[in-house]
């Protein structure tokens, strides 16, 4: 922390402002965690992944019996006024999170974002639309793929012969005229490549983003969408369930073929209610939810991660190639940071290290290999300067 | 008690066994409860419903730090051990308990039954196909509706007409030659009719049972049916996991345009970790399973519930027509109790007191009215006791 202070008076106002703020308030952070939360590892899984702890203790102390019910939100009916009061608020508390416009819909759905690669072009496409792939990961190319089968889906980029790196400026897409929408994957949890910019789409084409792995990481404009999903167990909750933020006048026009469950019309006439939806897991995210807001909702969230972010890139910069990351500077992703050492061995036994830290789930996807390092919302700076020491002294010990 | 261990004395030895044996668990049973779990309503909810209390003692236990591990369960990498061990005893455990045979998958899903409505047809039938319909209540009828987009949907026998209170005779029945399948709701959550035999089909007809209401309420033989699906939130966990149970050689001849997160190929090759799954869904119902074996598995099971749904017809039947069930006898569910009073606001006023004594969510579903008192595994006989008692003195107020 002194070396960060110190550095922090050399640079401009502003900057230093919050260079020297920032580490007061998370060392306090951490501190408390450590006091009120002790025996927690640090939690580097790319989803299901680490939420904050402060919200599972809260779930904790009112698993058996929920706000004097008698019961716990497991066992309440879902049309029961006391889970309506917990659907409402965490729609009502992302809609102000996102500044979700009144024309969008919010849906709390089940299936994952694979369900989506599905609903999606049953709802807005006839079978003889067209739409658009901007393929900058794994996510992208599987919705790309499950697509076709029910509209012409056409891949405008694809990142694929550099192994997934970057992402294209405008002038590389060779977009479709009249084209349904456009889909991106706002980041690629296996590769680490996050949009920093959105691209144009022509005026009749939607913008389409799978936002699951940096969903309510930083300000979205959603005005610019036809619709946003996410899987929530990136970032704001555990597995299964899936929001759709989608503009109200795109709804109802589904293919005939359309599974009752992937109508976004049932499910928006029912407000999410039309069968039984997973509660618990909705109710954890209304959890995280407010705790996002409690913090100061999405901008001061995306500050904390771009530090927590720059501290670990600039360590692997740092190491003169002892790291590598693959993943062009301009579009790293806040989120999941991907690197790489001299072998697959050396990283082996960095994992191994780190894991006696109680640094977990620091090995790549078994696609691509390497570590990865996911820092979502809940990871404390904290548990990534503890990253970064030992990223130091590994390399200390093998030059 | 002491009233019905008087009458245990005369009645034959077999049932006398039962009857004085089960008072003394149930009244131990009642007493730990209290002592432990006190502050606990009674809940008669139909689903999400009521779970062991001991489950979710366990749960909230072990929510913050699953078993050493310094991680949540909703934490954890779905392919990590430690969630692999996780899921694969919960597998194991409802093997254990239903007895399924080698020659059948078992499928941990989401999207509730009502996916299921489409995923089937989509799966078992080309769209010339015919699939035969027993539609004894709502769900029954939903699965009809559903099946019609993907083959040629038959009703070969409904209970509309009678307010869907009873369910045929095999004579009564006149399916289709050829069918691929035939499909029924063992049991309907709305209505309280519930099969105590199955349905014959003929040798290339498959049997396909809904189940979502009383799954692991009794002992089933797996082997009679293509395919067993049940929602987790009336008997086995919370909301948001659907199980299948499914004949291996039926898996693999999806319709080409099955979204893939419906294709059992997918699931089953993947060992339901396609995508990610819902993982403390999943997580519950291993704790549920863990704790019917314990019980002595599913014919205990049954012998608690037989003895919890008698107390209750018995009240309904020797009221003299002050509370009437509109079910027929031999079918009576043994999960979900419906009755009626003379007038709706007495039913309200019924339940409002019951309300007042800690039993709550006593309403019949708003699509029939009435009260409904759902008794599933978890609903302990003292539970059923008092509203018995509640029965009583009510009938004695208002005559």
């Amino acid at each position: 922390m002194r070396v960060c202070c110190t550095i922090a008076k050399e640079v401009p106002p502003a900057a230093a402002h919050k260079a020297a703020a920032a580490p007061q308030f998370e060392e306090q952070q951490q501190q408390e965690q450590e006091q009120e939360y002790g025996s927690r590892v640090i939690n580097f899984a790319a989803g299901p992944a680490i939420l904050p702890a402060n919200v599972i203790k809260k779930a904790q102390s009112e698993l058996y019996n929920w706000r004097g019910s008698g019961m716990s939100i497991m066992e309440m009916s879902h049309r029961g006024k006391e889970f309506l009061s917990v659907i409402q608020q965490a729609e009502a508390d992302l809609r102000d999170l996102l500044k979700i416009p009144e024309n969008y819909e919010v849906l709390f759905l089940q299936g994952g974002a694979t369900t989506q690669f599905s609903a999606i072009p049953l709802n807005l496409c006839t079978s003889d639309d067209t739409a658009d792939f901007i393929v900058t990961g794994s996510w992208g190319d599987k919705a790309f793929k499950e697509a076709q089968k029910y509209c012409k889906g056409k891949v405008v980029w694809t990142g694929k012969a550099e192994k997934y790196s970057s992402i294209p400026n405008q002038s590389e897409l060779n977009v479709t005229v009249g084209a349904k929408y456009l889909h991106i994957c706002a980041n690629e949890t296996i590769h680490g490549v996050e949009y920093k910019d959105y691209p144009s789409t022509g005026n009749d084409t939607l913008l389409v983003a799978d936002m699951s792995s940096n969903f309510c990481s930083k300000p979205v404009d959603v005005s610019k969408f036809g619709l946003i999903y996410a899987g929530a167990q990136k970032n704001i909750g555990p597995a299964g369930v899936t929001i759709v933020i989608v503009r109200k006048d795109l709804i109802g026009k589904a293919q005939p073929s359309t599974p009752i469950m992937m109508d976004y019309k049932i499910h928006s006439e029912n407000r999410s209610l039309y069968n039984t939806p997973p509660c618990f897991a909705i109710y954890m995210c209304g959890l995280v939810f407010g705790d996002l807001l409690s913090q100061g909702g999405l901008e001061a969230i995306e500050r904390k991660n771009v530090e927590k972010a720059e501290l670990l890139y600039d360590a692997i910069d740092a190491s003169e190639g002892f790291y590598k990351c693959p993943v062009e500077k301009n579009v790293r992703s806040l989120m999941n940071v991907p690197f790489t050492m001299a072998t697959p061995e050396m990283e082996a036994q960095f994992i191994k290290e780190a894991s006696a830290q109680g640094m977990v789930q620091l090995k790549g996807h078994r696609s691509v290999g390497g570590i990865r390092a996911s820092i979502y919302n809940a990871m404390p700076r904290a548990g990534v300067e503890r990253l970064v020491a030992h990223m130091k002294a590994f390399q200390a010990r093998h030059i």
